[in-house]
């Protein structure tokens, strides 16, 4: 009988709602600020286009949406023989939004007359993944997506690291750091190490290295029988340390048969002196070429954003290029970011970060006497009416009901009106009683909000 | 090759979404100012949450969802060949939210214990329906919903309508009407016709005055073969006009056998002596002893939102008692209203009440030589600094593209940023130009913004 929510969603009830608003109200202001404009997509695809870009692992991770109506009136018994994955195409047309990427790049090619390049845009909606619920985990989640298309000027790549520096600064987010890397330099390396290792399991090997750990992943290679050469090179390449300028300074020595590498390493070190130009407290820019984001569709710089002690990431993005050729658009080139939401609510919620009691309601009167109704709907009418947040208490009821309603409602001003239209206001934090006329009250009350 | 939107869904685009966040803005400040809180809650519940309200000619469209994995396997050919209405429930365990008041109760029923009672919630979120397309309806749109549950109180239709009336006052809609009945009143008159007319036939009557008149209603019945006596007693409910005070004294008379009609004429007026005191301007409540808001489950007050001359009602709502009943929590009476997102922001487009250039970018910074970046990037960052919205241009170009992308953002100001770092501030509107230091430019800026 008694309901429950689908498996791995939620429920944000209003306290949680405040906090997340309180984000996505600084995201918000930052882009704006920035030159981004917002676009929202349907949460509705067709399967054709869902189905344009993640690979099969990640498309049995769609919810799919079954046809309406008689959704067998085309399926033979044969096909239904031959099992569900012969039939599910035919049997559903539409999935739900993945990711904010695909429909972004849906939306440009079929907006791309209309669209003022660069095209800079922010986006925050919800996805939806049938993935297995975990921790921190879930099936719907927000995503928060910022992209700037069509341009390949290095300005994109400092101004999206300017805005989470401005973000984070915003939400009283310290100690932050924000790693970056290209993966052309990657490819680089990969270069370096072939006829030692195989290009496929360097990439995994780099992948994994900050996962296990560099002593692990030694030891996995010593069992796959590479070469003591090999090793040798990974070695060098993992145990490079020091800051920026000094990292950037050894790598380059190993790479410098590979200008595609070197190039990319200039432009990062490059980045890196723009942004330290402009002396921003808290922001700390972190290269590392060990970084690699997985095997996403990124082509050149990658960055993410680490908090020391917290595993995941609370955000990451990339340079991509030519992802809108799957539509038919070509040469454009784009970067976008990605804030991971849950995480920085998670990492907030932890830190205490986020503002007590934003949104309450200042004042409550009392509702003690009905024939005096018309009167506190007055009351109630011209407090608003000079925009102080106030309720009135719904029913008739006692005294003691209503100060445990205001009381859990965190109402800060009682305004005790008597039967005698007499008014009392009352601080529930200090206790203070105040009688007087209801414009001298206000004056009062105004001076304390 | 070209990617198309699914049937009956919507991308919103830059403007649109503008336009969009002013009518949420106003909705929610308000909201707040009267005490109500917010909740989202998930777009994918249980089908077995899905189907407990709905009648099954709207459950038919529910989006449902297919199961991941081999959703055949505990499916049999006999089942099958029985036809697809046997093996759905088998195949699809949930569907998307088709509306926000089963959700809200869910919500209720789940946290029962930790809400404060009364309790006022709003909630803005989409909803799906499987509906065939037609103008202005739309497979997947926006519901704004709000709620007061737990209150038999008159306060909450009182407050509900004063909601309606700031809302509609900060968002500049003039010569609307707030349309007001109470189904108690229709079942009194329904009463009150019984053994001249089958009841049925009377809910329907009423229900299609609106829509096709009561000359094309009493030619129906006719046809019907209805006694003359019910056709006589149809034309006098019907034809009873004048102000509401007018219209609760003629009724009155007609339905004095019936007292549970007569304390709803009684508290529709006083309901409306209540907001009259308060001499708000604008407002405009109208009592229709014909106004039905169709066969839902509404059980005491409706009401509606109409604009002269606009057929569809821009929101909508009424008191519903027992609804969490479905979900076995018992005697709990609650009131809502939706407001109709789409109309509203129609009407408002068609009035020319959205803000022009709300959200705009105020200063561009031209980007004409790569050797100035370093430059150019500091002036921007200090722009923003003092919390100008501002942008680079982010390729070198030629000076003309440069302009023709600032005109087409409606950007006004552009500071271009000669070879010497001498900076000319213009202004695109009046075509003024300002040549001066950073700082006495800002200063300039900031009189003009």
């Amino acid at each position: 009988m008694k309901p429950t929510l689908a498996n791995g969603t939620r429920d944000f009830g209003p306290r949680e709602m405040d906090n997340r608003k309180y984000i996505f109200s600084i995201m918000r202001k930052t882009f704006e600020k920035y030159g981004f404009v917002n676009i929202e997509t349907p949460a509705i695809e067709n399967n054709s286009t869902l189905n344009k870009k993640y690979g099969s692992e990640a498309s049995q991770l769609i919810f799919k949406i079954i046809n309406s109506g008689n959704f067998l009136s085309k399926i033979k018994i044969e096909d239904i023989n031959k099992g569900y994955k012969n039939i599910i195409d035919n049997i559903t047309k539409k999935g739900m939004r993945y990711d904010l990427t695909i429909p972004l790049i849906r939306y440009i090619v079929m907006n791309s007359n209309k669209i003022i390049f660069p095209f800079k845009r922010y986006q925050i909606q919800n996805v939806w993944r049938s993935d297995r619920p975990q921790k921190n985990r879930y099936k719907e989640f927000c995503q928060c997506d910022i992209d700037i298309v069509g341009s390949k000027s290095k300005v994109c790549e400092i101004e999206i690291i300017l805005i989470i520096s401005e973000i984070f600064h915003n939400l009283k987010i310290k100690n932050y750091k924000i790693i970056i890397n290209n993966k052309k330099i990657l490819e680089s390396i990969s270069r370096y190490m072939k006829g030692s290792i195989k290009e496929n399991l360097i990439f995994i090997t780099i992948d994994k290295v900050h996962k296990i750990g560099i002593k692990k992943i030694l030891k996995f290679l010593e069992k796959k029988e590479i070469p003591l050469l090999g090793i040798k090179k990974l070695k060098n390449i993992f145990r490079i340390k020091g800051d920026n300028f000094k990292k950037k300074n050894i790598l380059s020595k190993y790479l410098k048969k590979y200008k595609i590498g070197i190039n990319s390493l200039n432009e990062i070190n490059e980045i890196i002196k723009y942004i330290n130009n402009l002396k921003i407290k808290n922001i700390n820019i972190e290269f590392d070429h060990t970084l690699s984001r997985g095997l996403t569709y990124y082509t050149d710089f990658i960055f993410e954003i680490k908090i020391t002690n917290i595993k995941e990431s609370l955000g990451g993005g990339g340079r991509y290029n030519n992802l809108t050729n799957i539509f038919g658009l070509n040469n454009i080139s784009g970067i976008g970011f990605s804030f991971g939401i849950d995480r920085i609510y998670n990492f907030m919620k932890e830190m205490n970060l986020f503002p007590h009691n934003n949104n309450n309601i200042k004042i409550m009167i009392t509702n003690l006497n009905k024939k005096l109704l018309n009167f506190l709907i007055k009351i109630l009418f011209k407090l608003r009416k000079i925009n102080i947040a106030s309720e009135l208490y719904l029913n008739t009821n006692k005294l003691k009901k209503q100060l445990i309603y205001a009381n859990k409602k965190k109402i800060n001003y009682i305004m005790l009106i008597k039967e005698d239209k007499s008014i009392i206001l009352k601080n529930m934090t200090t206790g203070e009683q105040y009688k007087n006329t209801f414009n001298n009250l206000i004056k009062t009350v105004k001076k304390m909000i």
